[in-house]
């Protein structure tokens, strides 16, 4: 029994308003594994790198209980790197280069050590590599979760149907959303992803926090106010890692168990942003994130007899 | 003790994307006062109009016991007029037309049996107006509560300071409390408004519900997500309204209670943009706002045990 992560494992540089960083450790993979980390220990990544890739990152992740088995690494070649620049809202950027190098030919090989797996996080890639991934595993896992960006509807929208056909929750911001199903309203937006194959489906508003849908179900997450965003790179992935990490330490998946989820995911995110890139995600304590989910539930109480 | 309102009641003419009005009744006092009169009956109000404005009009007012005798009706003269066309996301509109009318000399008397307010809500109008209201009563009510928009900061910054000063809960949307404080994060926004006067600062965020400040505590208040949003007019007047009406029908100020009043005035505005300016707040029943307060409270509510 496992949680198996796909995903990129890239090297980053970011600009925001508060500074720039040369080449950093990021990738939906690295986020998505590190936020599951502090829930739960049987964590497997699947991911390519170059040999530009240091030794001691791929020893850090094993630190966070990630089996790095399936981390190709190919010798000679360069991993995916990606630069961006916020803007002063922290809401938008600009796109400065996207290297894929390694990514370009990726072939998501599942050793056989993995088919073990339970869940199965589909961190952002492309939906051809995630729906390979799918058909490689030999039973299917209790839950799939998976996350994708704009990009992919403007370049593989009907390679992207055809992925999020087989999968449980889609994890997805509201413009997306919005642009995957054509409807303004995320209510009749979230409707219809519905009827493309989720059964769940998560909206994510950043700083508005999240909804959470399901048959004619609707949970509303806070997310919590924030002085300072001081880098949003990886937060999305951040918020699923921990959301899917959550749910396998639980191991029940149920309307009520992902709400929990969502905050637990919330709650990840939000340390992920205070510092550049996955810095905050690697040396966080348990009392850390307890105070953290403590701030969200006391955020979001009200108490109304009627 | 009593519940004044001051404010406007006029005339909209309403373009949306489902369809247009003629001139409908409007204004921040009418939504205001209709809001409060679901949870208190002692509701007096101080506005002006012209003798165009229909006697049915003011005797609806009536029975929903709000005191008119605090609406001048100037004869000869015709009441304030707006019309605007939303765009299809419903989140921004265009000003068609602004007929000040009546407004352009509105000199707010307060008659004597209106001396014994204790809650004073104050809806959008120009700050000079609003302050004079509140120099003119002989004793400072327990709780004001003051509405404003964009438009004041624009032509009036420095009343409008001067007015903000002398209040304990200011309303106001996100955009217009980036403006109003220089700061983009809300959190920051909130943090100069508190240092402004009032003690209590709510952010309205429309569909993503609302947050409440006060010292260092947050709420954050969901919004009930809609299919449709037929017609914003006037739900931020509506919720202004259902605040302080809860409010002043429990008769505590305080944190707790402020958030539950934020959450009885969510639901009056989740009504009132169901249907064409106020029409849906006119005939609502306990029975119907119980059952909104209800959908609210299973939207936000999980639980975690840490």
């Amino acid at each position: 029994m496992s949680l198996l992560v796909i995903g990129t494992v890239a090297f980053d540089a970011i600009e925001t308003p508060f500074g720039k960083t040369d080449k950093i450790v990021g990738g939906s993979a690295t986020f998505a594994s590190l936020g599951a980390s502090y829930f739960y220990d049987r964590i497997k990544i699947v991911a390519v790198v170059g040999d530009d890739f240091p030794q001691s990152e791929i020893e850090d992740l094993q630190k966070h209980n990630v089996n790095t088995e399936g981390l190709q690494i190919k010798k000679g070649e360069k991993s995916f790197f990606w630069s961006g620049r916020y803007h002063n809202d922290m809401n938008s950027r600009d796109t400065l280069t996207t290297e894929l190098n390694v990514l370009e030919a990726f072939d998501p090989i599942i050793p056989h050590s993995y088919q073990d797996c339970e869940y199965l996080m589909l961190g952002n890639l492309s939906p051809q590599v995630q729906q390979t991934v799918i058909s490689r595993l030999t039973n299917r896992p209790k839950l799939i979760v998976m996350d994708t960006m704009n990009f992919w509807m403007d370049i593989a929208f009907d390679e992207l149907l055809a992925t999020i056909k087989l999968v449980d929750v889609l994890t997805i911001n509201d413009a997306e959303a919005r642009q995957l199903s054509g409807e303004f309203s995320l209510v009749k937006a979230a409707r219809k992803i519905l009827t493309m194959g989720p059964k769940f489906v998560i909206i994510k508003k950043g700083e508005h926090g999240a909804l959470l849908f399901h048959e004619d179900k609707i949970f509303s997450a806070p997310a919590l106010p924030l002085a300072e965003v001081f880098d949003p790179t990886g937060a999305g992935d951040t918020f699923a890692g921990g959301f899917i990490g959550y749910l396998a330490k639980v191991g029940t998946v149920s309307f009520d168990n992902m709400k929990n989820a969502i905050i637990f995911g919330s709650a990840l995110a939000s340390f992920c942003v205070e510092k550049f890139g996955s810095e905050k995600l690697r040396n966080l304590s348990q009392q850390e994130i307890s105070a953290r989910v403590q701030e969200f539930i006391g955020l979001a109480k009200f108490e109304i007899e009627l």
